[in-house]
């Protein structure tokens, strides 16, 4: 057989920092190239109990097929925590069960966006979705990242002189890979230019009940009176993410397309997960978790930035998050970045280079991304000590 | 806003059998609509045990992020299965997991199909599967079912004269709506033509093991040499659909691609699933499980067509599967099928009009599909009998 691939799957090609990411599968070296929540994060407790539970009440529920907007009491009771907890009027809006975030960009892109119609993103920004953009052939345009949010000129520019901008897609808390929470401000800025140009926004949340500094910003969809935004919620942060699920909600016009979308994909999202998160989520005294895993974040956090402070060579600059998973180095002008993340990994220390999140891969990067929710504390020390040494050997 | 769909998504309608199929939701409704394994077909107690166990040895791996190619040593049982069970050869193949075989088709289309470019379906074939190739504004092209399968003239033209055929679907064992095995003549004849004209065969799998009379037979995959078929597999049948979780063998020079179109779509399949799977696939007895579930369907299958015969018109005729969960029946000559169908809703029996599994839906069809699998034998007696009534009435 002769195989001719799609034009959209020809065109995705594996990244140049597949190499470094492979290295990460070597036990003996240190990453801080993924982005998995500690394990110690994860109510292992609970869920084993609620998971025997439902396979000894409801054993059939759990194992048939179900329909693909998701099941009803979770639909709800993610409906009520997005009113009760982040001040997000559901009206207008319904709220469909999905695979995980991932899929809520999937679906995004599937029902808005054309072959060749333009998708903004926050640049750097999160690689995972930045190709389910590029599966769709769209064009991808990346505005650059200030230490509040976007350029709202280069935003407003694009929305103006780009081809059929259909959508605007942004991480506004603790966002991946840079750390950087957008100010209200911008929020406000970012959602009036999105109704004025006509874009709708994908609002992708997956880490804000991860905060652990500073006071919570109100969500841009909980500003959103004239259905301007998608947003997409998860269950992989603040509950586990081997579960695969997450929501989005998404004003009522559009939820129909999505939800076919779906059926297209998927059917149905695993629904013993489904059940998990209904019963976790009504019986669980959330603030007291979320609380407890946004301690664990801070002290690794704050390990790792003590490390930077005192090891790292000062012409290195990095964010300071105030949630989240990760943090975003700069190396000094005129350094070689994908050198140093080359030796970084000889040195058996892995970080992901900073041009895999940008939307053109080949635009010139000296930044790197850390997560610190992932490794040992004991590794995070270690591992930021053997980069301090090579900053310091290379600036 | 002012939303603008997609082309892919605006061509997507709710279909006309949608308001046949809410019907169903009434209680007091029979449905032999639905494609719902039994409920006593699932082996409750086992995933019950393999859930606590898994949950209680390894939480974190079961609540973790996984690979997006799917848990190792369940795409190791697979493949075992595949070799033992069905004389699959994996070499020059890989094979990963996918969350349901509905996934399958949606991977399989995204990366080989084009817009524009031709897929040849059954005609009728699965109308989940036959949504996700429309989603990708392909050609569509409905190739006749005689009663071993595909019209092979038809099939070589089409292939000849349609423009870039890029994928075959095919469901050879007890298809999907229609309950036809498509004989070893055909499928020998069906692979020639593929390699012949150089298109990849997607061949679905999900009801094979539920055979009840006649011998098995080959998977079109089994006599693959040269890697023109990429095979469909699925837990949903055997162990539980609920889980999701389905498997993609397929030449290797594919499967890198189908992995990105993956991590694109979901990242992975729910991992805690995947786990029972394996755990399941591996300690089972799959001999025990799938003859008793079999005769299951046996008994359910026989009762309904015992009913047909005693109670349709004769006029209407119908196939006899030898496995899965549908038969088809075909009204005489001159009925209005959409008609007969809203009918017998008011009597309170809802099938599935055949036209929704057409390539082109408009098309004249007499036919419509039956399932037998979900509802329980007394409203199968009760329910054919309404039915029978009705033909009797009308022709």
């Amino acid at each position: 057989m002769n195989y001719e691939l799609s034009h959209r799957m020809a065109a995705l090609q594996p990244s140049l920092i597949r190499e470094i990411l492979k290295s990460t599968s070597d036990p003996s070296v240190i990453s801080f190239a993924a982005g998995n929540p500690a394990p110690n994060a994860f109510p292992v407790q609970e869920v084993t109990e609620i998971a025997a539970e439902i396979l000894r009440q409801e054993p059939i529920s759990a194992l048939q097929y179900s329909v693909t907007e998701g099941y009803p009491p979770l639909r709800e009771a993610c409906k009520r925590m997005l009113r009760e907890r982040y001040g997000i009027s559901t009206e207008g809006n319904e709220l469909i069960i999905i695979s995980g975030a991932q899929q809520g960009a999937d679906l995004a892109a599937k029902v808005l966006v054309n072959e060749g119609d333009t998708v903004l993103c926050e640049d750097p920004s999160f690689i995972g979705c930045l190709n389910t953009f590029r599966s769709y052939r769209c064009n991808l345009v990346g505005i650059e990242m200030e230490s509040d949010g976007l350029n709202l000129e280069q935003l407003e520019r694009a929305m103006r002189e780009q081809p059929n901008v259909k959508l605007l897609y942004l991480i506004p808390n603790f966002q991946n890979p840079t750390g950087i929470t957008t100010s209200l401000e911008k929020r406000q800025a970012i959602l009036e230019l999105a109704n004025r140009y006509n874009v709708v926004i994908l609002e992708d949340n997956p880490y804000g009940d991860l905060r652990f500094s500073g006071s919570p910003v109100p969500s841009i969809k909980s500003m959103d009176t004239t259905g301007a935004v998608i947003y997409n919620g998860s269950f992989s942060k603040i509950l586990a993410p081997g579960l695969r699920v997450g929501f989005l909600l998404a004003p009522t016009e559009l939820v129909g397309k999505l939800t076919v979308g779906k059926q297209c994909a998927d059917v149905h999202t695993n629904i013993l997960a489904q059940m998990i998160c209904h019963r976790w989520l009504t019986s669980c005294d959330l603030d007291a978790h979320l609380q407890r895993i946004s301690s664990i974040y801070k002290g690794k956090c704050q390990l790792m930035l003590d490390g930077i402070e005192k090891e790292f060579a000062s012409s290195v600059t990095h964010t300071v998050p105030d949630g989240g998973l990760f943090l975003w180095c700069t190396l000094p002008e005129g350094a070689d970045m994908l050198d140093f993340c080359r030796k970084a990994v000889e040195k058996k220390v892995a970080v992901v280079p900073g041009s895999a999140f940008l939307a053109d891969e080949t635009a010139p990067c000296r930044s790197f991304r850390m997560n610190y929710s992932t490794p040992t504390d004991e590794n995070i020390v270690k591992g930021v000590a053997l980069l301090g040494e090579l900053t310091k050997q290379l600036f």
